[in-house]
């Protein structure tokens, strides 16, 4: 095909069909804008899932739905009872996503399995192509459902309390998809069913498309620490109060700000720290802020470098408030804990990448994946497809298809070495 | 009276009278939070000025209501012919605002009418009390009509586009309380029937109450100028842009915020300047900021530093943008003219101090008043009187009785003076 490098559509792995099913999936939640609209347990999320389930059937694969609304779809091995290679990613989208963050990593793990069969593979293990439901969040403000339920995260209590935009529990959501809390427990699966998951994803970032390659191995999942600080000094006429009166809480903040966004650089070459939210109060133009809150996101792929940064922020925090004389208090929201991906799988990657004459570019990832959430109990992989522009969650979110078929020639490769 | 100082009630002031009528003006538009709720052209408004005009008229001042609402009660002059004093201020207030700011100007001036009457002492220039319309801007967001009127400020195009809170413009707001646009342009008083405006006010700040001191010498008033500065970067998230690619808008921001606090040290001991409200885009606790709107309040009592104090800020707005590799752009909201207080004036003042065994001790006004206003075309004079610790525009606004009775003793002695 014009404009199509060699590759799009031999071994087995079609561009085509690949494209075809991005596309037909991209349908289902279509928004005016050309966005996925497909909120984790929706009616369209689920629509999603059955198209899956239905060319995961077509394509031979023993489909299986778990307590989670989860789509497993198996190839048998050649000794099926060892465990299982898993491979896929999510269906569902942020409210008026894009079409490739989700839909790309498991449409390129059934794209492998398409292969498999067309080219007469066994794998020696099983394989399973997954459809995780509800990664984003856009329900209960707050995603990972899908791949919590076969991890066996311990925390339904927290689970149940939620209530999602319409009003309605967590029960109620899954009594709504015609499951209960009990199916939602048993899809926790047992630890030696499974042998290790790969995920696919698009990069959501620059670095791939500023090296010009179609796709690079991840080093890690960053797993996030978000810090609420509150500073609070003295709300004062911004014409009457002289400057050495004064104890401006957003003047301290900016110091923080600045320095916070300095930290990072000192700990690891992966550490990133933000400032994103900022709120000052009363926020008036002619009145100095008594306080400002904001938040502190900070994030490593490895647990030692992750924490030390945030304790560096928080001295940061007590450091600057004790100078401008301010009060500071800081509330942490939440600390996951990173996942570092195996040095042995990324090696396996890299023989992957140069028997496909790709250059094996390693880039950490900085967002959450259910790959962070599988990794807690199995070694994880993850292949990272470049991004336009960075742009995701959002209907300009692109992936050159070129760059998606490569992947999955990597992807296969890698999964017939493991 | 226990616990007041000598002068309470000396020399024909009453600091009962004056106690009284305060809080006679008080129960006008009293809150549940007992604040003051007067705002401009509001029925409250015209209850406190008619009371006003009741005390000036039982007082023996002849009454005159002008085209703007303005209130003057008179006392005639040995030389009748000569220019007038002016003194008072305002009866408006903001909403829940304070029982002082205002009517203790307009009462202080009123208590020397008194005073003299009691005395039989006749001013050799005939002598005007007035309560101005409208100062705190409550009703059209942006104030101090009364005196403008009085002044001719030829901006009568503006006002005729306000629109107030019940979605009635200035002309129909006039008409509500008797008036017409053409009354309100016949307010403008000649050059030659005023000699000079002194205006008694609360500081609203914790100068004078760090220095012990019952009142101080205004030095000028700070005219303010607004400028809103947006710094554009470029949004990404927050976990997977690395920080040597981001250009975050807010990082830019906190440079500039930090920097505008260190300037007015460098231009002069009255300058201030502050960032008082700040608005990020997109405001999530995982996306870089991409926009930063600010606004800078940046004042003096001299129209040189005070511009030149804007300059440096925009210098230092442009080096940051420049420096973090953002756009940054400005629009000025507001310039007014400083207006700085005549020597003389001053002078004159500080010999009424001493005379009255008070300190002088001078201070800028950093706030606009109706002075900043008749300044424009006559000589001005201010005298602030202590605040307790700086609180105003809030019920709990306060000034304790004996500072205020002190006020009166040297506005007095000063009237008697110039």
């Amino acid at each position: 095909m014009r404009g199509y490098d060699t590759g799009y559509n031999f071994d087995g792995i079609s561009g085509e069909r690949l494209a075809e099913r991005l596309d037909a999936i991209s349908e289902i939640g279509l928004t005016k804008d050309s966005g996925s609209h497909r909120p984790g347990f929706s009616g369209e999320e689920k629509k999603a899932k059955d198209l899956a389930a239905k060319w995961m059937k077509d394509a031979g694969l023993e489909v299986r739905h778990d307590g989670a609304g989860n789509v497993f779809g198996r190839l048998p091995g050649k000794n099926d009872e060892l465990p299982a290679l898993l491979s896929g990613s999510h269906l569902d989208s942020v409210p008026n996503g894009g079409h490739f963050d989700g839909p790309l990593g498991v449409l390129t793990a059934l794209e492998v399995a398409e292969a498999w069969q067309a080219t007469g593979y066994q794998p020696e293990r099983p394989y399973e192509v997954v459809a995780f439901t509800d990664e984003e969040g856009a329900r209960f403000n707050g995603g990972l459902h899908g791949s919590e339920a076969v991890v066996g995260k311990s925390d339904i209590e927290d689970k149940l309390k939620l209530v999602d935009y319409n009003g309605l529990n967590f029960a109620d959501v899954l009594e709504h998809i015609g499951l209960s809390v009990d199916d939602y427990l048993d899809a926790k699966r047992d630890q030696e069913e499974i042998d290790m998951f790969v995920e696919v994803h698009i990069e959501q970032g620059k670095q791939l498309e500023r090296e010009g390659l179609p796709c690079g191995i991840v080093t890690g999942i960053a797993g996030p620490c978000w810090i609420e600080l509150t500073f609070t000094g003295e709300a004062g006429h911004a014409g009457n109060t002289p400057m050495k009166d004064r104890k401006d809480a957003l003047v301290a903040a900016a110091e923080f700000i600045g320095g916070v966004h300095e930290l990072p650089a000192l700990i690891s070459d992966t550490a990133v720290a933000t400032v994103g939210k900022i709120d000052a109060e009363p926020n008036g133009v002619n009145v100095i802020p008594g306080s400002v809150t904001l938040y502190a996101d900070i994030r490593d792929i490895f647990k030692e470098t992750r924490d030390n940064l945030v304790d560096k922020v928080l001295e940061l925090a007590e450091k600057t408030a004790d100078k401008h004389q301010v009060n500071i208090e800081h509330v942490e929201k939440m600390r996951v804990a990173p996942v570092p991906i195996e040095d042995e799988k990324q090696q396996l990657l890299e023989t992957s990448f140069r028997e496909k004459n790709i250059r094996p570019y390693r880039l950490p990832s900085g967002a959450g994946h259910d790959a962070m959430i599988i990794g807690a109990r199995w070694p994880v992989a993850m292949l990272f497809t470049q991004s336009k522009d960075g742009i995701s969650h959002n209907p300009d979110e692109w992936s050159d298809m070129n760059d998606c078929v490569q992947t999955v020639h990597v992807l296969k490769n890698f999964l017939e070495k493991v």
